[in-house]
C-alpha cells in the first residue's frame, strides 16, 4: 500500500460496509442518536486442537482508544461514500446523512466501561461495554473487535507459553511470519501476556523495551563461502560484540563444529576479561542438544552461559523439551535443573499467529436500547442455547473464596449489589438445572470487574504502563486455580448469572 | 499505538534486531557493500491439519516494493540506535556505522527478480531473488518475509475457498477477527486469490473494489427491543435501500419468522417496481436452510434472489454444504443446482487467518557471495535433507507437457538453458534415487518463472492491476493438474533440480 493511501485504509473506514448502511438507516429512522449499549465478549477460549486454554488475558484497549481518538470522517472519506452506487446506479448514501456524518461522525459521544488490560478473563463476561449514540456505536463494532480480539488472543497464547517455561525468559521472534503490520500489535500483546522482550526493533523502541537478537545463519554462511569458516565468523562476532556474544551454533554441525568453535571463542573472550553470553540452538533435537551443550559448556568452564532455544516452539513443545531434559540429562552426567535454569526461549511463528487457533471468537452484541427513561433489554436467541445473548445493562463481579482464589465470575443487572447479600445464587447461563448458592461469609472478596474508561468520549481512566499490566496479569494468575491454568484439558472456570438476570433472560426468550 | 509512533514502528525499524547487529559486523569487516544473493522461498505448502494445499498463489510483492521505496533511516531512528546499550552499558552501534547507515541505509542498491503475483507457486522454488549490498540485503530479510509470507498464505487460502464454491461469488468478511491492521493486506491477498469483494470499506476503496454488506442482527434487535419487530426492521431497510435489499433472516427464527417476513417485504418492493436482492443465513444448518429458503423464495415468485451464506465457512465447510444440498434438495422438491447456483459465500475468520495453518514457512537464505569476479555459492546443511539449501545463483523454469499442463518446476544455475536441450534430467532435490528424463519434444513450453523487478533500486517492471493478477491466477490454475488442486491429499507437484545444480549441491555438501 502506498503511504498516501494509509489514512484511508486505516482511518474510520477501517470498518465493515454494513455498519455504514445501518448507520444511515438509523439516521433515516431518527434512531442515530438514540443511546444504546453493546457488550463485547468472547464465547469460548482458544482451542488449539489437541490442547485448549482455560482462561484468556485481556489486551488491546489502549490501542483501540488511540484509534478512536483519531478516527473521524474526512472530506475525502465523505467524497468516497458520496460516490458509492447501488445496483441500479443510484447513490447509496444521501447528502443529509453524509453532512451529519462529516460533522458528528466521531467517537466523542461514546462511553465505555472495560475490564483492564492484563486481567484474566472468561467467556460471556463483557470485556467492554459501549454506551453511545446508535449510529456511531454501530460503526465502532468492527474496529473494536479487530483491536481487541487479536491482542487478547496473543496475550493468552503468550501467557500459556510463559507458564510452560517455569518462569524463564521468553523472547518474541515472530515478525517474519506475522500477519503484516499486526506484528506490532502482536508484540505488545505478547509482552502483556508473558514475553519478556521482542526481536522487533521499531515496536520495542515505541514500547520502551530493548529489542533482542544476535546473528543468523547467513553470517556464518558468508564466512564459509569466502573460505574463512565458522570459527572466523564467531571470532568476528566476538570482536564486534565482546560483551554481547551469543553465538548461533547449528549452521554446520552443532556438536562437532558449532559448540566447540563457540567454546574456543568464549575462551578467547574470557582471557580478554569479557563474559560470553551463550549459544543459540535453532534445529535438531533441542532437548538432547541442550543437555549436550550444557555439559560441554560446563566442562569448558562456562556454566553461567545461556542456551537459547528456537525453532517452532510453543507451550507443548517447551513442555516436552523440559520433560525430556528431566528424564535424559542424567545419562550425560548433568543435573536436569542446571540445564533448565540456563534456558531462554525464542518463540516466533506459533506465538504471533496463535498457532492452532488463530482467531478469538469475540463478538459485539446489542444488549439494551434507551427508550423514554429506561433501558429496554435487547435479545438475540439462537438454536445453540450458549449463543443466546445475556440481555440488558449488566455489571460483572469476580468472587474469591476464603483462600483468595477466584471461584466464579458473576453477571448481574446494573442495579444489583451482590456484595450486600448474605447468600448469592449462581445460575448457569443456560442450563436451568445447574445452580449453586454461595454464602457471603465463604467469600473473601467480591470484586467489580469493570472500570470506567470513556465518559462521552473523555478519557476518565489512568492508562497503566505495560509493566503495570504485566503485574496485573501475574496477580490474577496467582489467584487462579492451578487446574484452570493446565495446558491440556483445563478445569472449567464458572461464569454465572444472578437470579435476577436469569429471570429477565427467560422472560425475554418466552 | 499513537499515530506519531507509527513511522517508527512501521518504517525501516520494522525488522529484527539481529539484522542490524549483523549489518554493523559486515560494516566492520568491510563486507557491508559486498554483493550477495538471497533466495526467498517456502519449504512446504500450508497444511490445515485434516487437509492441505497442493499449490500456493504468490502475493504481496507490490506492497513490499511500496514499503522498500519509503524505508530509510531517519534521524530519529539513528538517535534511537545510538542510545542502545550492551550488557556492560557500552553503545551497541558505533558512530561510523550509524553515519553510513543514515547515508546509505536504504534499498536503492537492491536488485530483485521475482515470480509475479497471482502465479501458482511451489516449495523450494525461489519466489524472490534479492541481489544487493550485504548489509541492506540482510536488513531486508524480515520485512520482505513479513510482506510476502502473509499475502501468499491468504491468497492460497482464498484460492482453495474459491475452488470449493464451483465458481460462485466469495465475499471477504474477516475484518473483525483479523490480525489488526493486517486485515488490509489480507483483503488484497484474498482478492488476488479468489474473493470477489470485501466488506472492509477503506481497503476496498484503495483497491478500487466496491465494499459489500447489508445489515447485522443488531438492527433487527433494536426494532424488536423498541416493540416494532422484525417485519418493521425489514420494511425500514427496504425503504432506505429499495434496490439493494438483502435481509438477514436469522435473528429470531429463520424459517418461522425471518424468511416469511423477508418474502412479505420483497412482495411490497416488487409492487413498487424494485428487484429484491436476497437473504443471508448466518446460523443453523446452512445447507438445509438454504434448500428450505430456496423453496420458499421460489414458491413466492422470487427464484432469482440470492442466498448469502456466512458463519465460519471455509473450503471444507462449503464442500460439505454443497454435497449436502446435492443429496438433500430433492426431499424438498428442489433441484440441487437451482439452490447451488443462487448461493453467495461470506467468508470471514477462516479465510483472513488461514485457519488451520496460520503462517507460511517462507524463508530468506543466503545462496551466493560475490568474490573477485565470481559468485561463490553459499550453503547451509541440515539434519533434515529437505532443509539443506539449494546453493548458488539460480534460475527457475516451469515445464509444460504436450497438453499444456504444468508438469514440473525446474531449478538450475543461471548459465543453464534447458530450453536448448533435447533432453532434460530432473533430479529430486535431495533423494539421489529419484530422477526422470524428459524429452524436449514432449514439452509444449519451457517458461522462465522470474521477471526483473528492481535493478539497483529502480523499478523495471510494469506493476499489474489486481484484475491482471487475478487473471494470471486463473490462467495458472487452468494449466494445473486437477489432482494438484484437490482440497484433501492433493497430488504432489514435482520440483526438480538440473543435473548441474544437483552436482554443485553434492560437491558443497561433501
Amino acid at each position: 500500500m502506498k503511504s498516501a493511501e494509509r489514512a484511508t485504509a486505516e482511518g474510520i473506514l477501517f470498518t465493515d460496509q454494513y455498519q455504514l448502511s445501518m448507520a444511515q438507516l438509523y439516521y433515516r429512522m431518527g434512531l442515530h442518536e438514540r443511546l444504546v449499549q453493546f457488550d463485547h465478549f468472547f464465547r469460548s477460549y482458544p482451542d488449539y486442537g489437541v490442547h485448549q486454554a482455560g482462561y484468556c488475558v485481556n489486551a488491546g484497549l489502549e490501542w483501540l482508544l488511540d484509534w478512536m481518538r483519531d478516527a473521524h470522517f474526512t472530506d475525502s472519506d465523505i467524497a468516497y461514500l458520496r460516490g458509492q452506487r447501488d445496483r441500479v446506479g443510484k447513490p447509496i448514501f444521501q447528502d443529509d446523512f453524509l453532512i451529519w456524518l462529516r460533522k458528528a461522525g466521531d467517537f466523542n459521544g461514546i462511553s465505555l466501561r472495560a475490564i483492564p488490560e492484563g486481567r484474566v478473563v472468561h467467556p460471556d463476561v463483557p470485556l467492554t461495554v459501549v454506551c453511545g449514540p446508535f449510529a456511531m456505536a454501530q460503526i465502532l463494532e468492527t474496529p473494536l473487535l479487530n483491536h481487541l480480539n487479536f491482542q487478547t488472543l496473543i496475550a493468552t497464547k503468550a501467557s500459556r507459553i510463559r507458564e510452560s517455561t517455569h518462569g524463564r525468559t521468553v523472547l518474541e521472534f515472530g515478525l517474519r511470519r506475522a500477519q503484516g503490520k499486526a506484528a506490532n500489535a502482536g508484540v505488545r500483546a505478547a509482552l502483556i501476556g508473558g514475553a519478556d522482550f521482542s526481536s522487533n526493533v521499531g515496536i520495542s523502541h515505541v514500547l520502551g523495551y530493548p529489542p533482542k537478537g544476535t546473528h543468523a545463519h547467513s553470517m556464518v554462511q558468508a564466512f564459509v563461502a569466502l573460505g574463512e569458516g565458522e570459527l572466523a565468523a564467531f571470532r568476528a562476532y566476538a570482536e564486534v560484540y565482546p560483551d554481547d556474544c551469543l553465538l548461533l551454533v547449528d549452521t554446520i554441525d552443532t556438536l562437532a563444529s558449532g559448540i566447540p568453535h563457540a567454546i574456543q571463542v568464549f575462551e578467547e573472550l574470557k582471557r580478554k576479561g569479557h563474559h560470553p553470553v551463550g549459544i543459540r540452538l535453532d534445529s535438531g533435537d533441542l532437548a538432547y542438544l541442550a543437555i549436550r551443550a550444557a555439559r560441554m559448556l560446563d566442562d569448558a568452564g562456562f556454566p553461567d552461559t545461556a542456551i537459547v532455544l528456537s525453532n517452532e516452539l510453543d507451550e507443548l513443545v517447551i513442555w516436552q523439551i523440559l520433560t525430556q531434559i528431566q528424564r535424559q540429562a542424567h545419562e550425560f552426567g548433568v543435573e536436569p535443573d542446571s540445564v533448565i535454569n540456563r534456558l531462554v526461549y525464542g518463540v516466533g511463528t506459533r506465538l504471533i499467529t496463535s498457532a492452532g487457533d488463530a482467531a478469538l471468537s469475540g463478538v459485539y452484541k446489542l444488549v439494551a436500547v434507551h427508550d423514554g427513561d429506561e433501558w429496554k433489554p435487547a435479545l438475540k436467541v439462537s438454536d445453540s442455547p450458549g449463543k443466546t445473548l445475556n440481555p440488558g445493562y449488566k455489571h460483572a463481579w469476580r468472587l474469591y473464596d476464603r483462600e483468595g482464589k477466584a471461584t466464579a465470575d458473576l453477571l448481574g443487572l446494573a442495579d444489583e449489589h451482590p456484595a450486600a447479600l448474605d447468600e448469592i445464587v449462581l445460575r448457569h447461563p443456560f442450563d436451568p438445572t445447574l445452580q449453586r448458592t454461595l454464602r457471603r461469609s465463604d467469600m473473601s472478596e467480591i470484586e467489580p470487574l469493570h472500570v470506567d474508561v470513556l465518559s462521552e468520549g473523555q478519557l476518565v481512566y489512568d492508562l497503566p504502563t505495560i509493566e503495570d499490566v504485566r503485574a496485573r496479569r501475574l496477580a490474577d494468575l496467582d489467584r487462579l486455580d492451578f487446574g484452570v491454568k493446565r495446558l491440556v484439558h483445563p478445569h472449567v472456570y464458572h461464569v454465572s448469572l444472578t437470579q435476577k438476570l436469569w429471570d429477565l433472560k427467560q422472560e425475554l426468550i418466552a
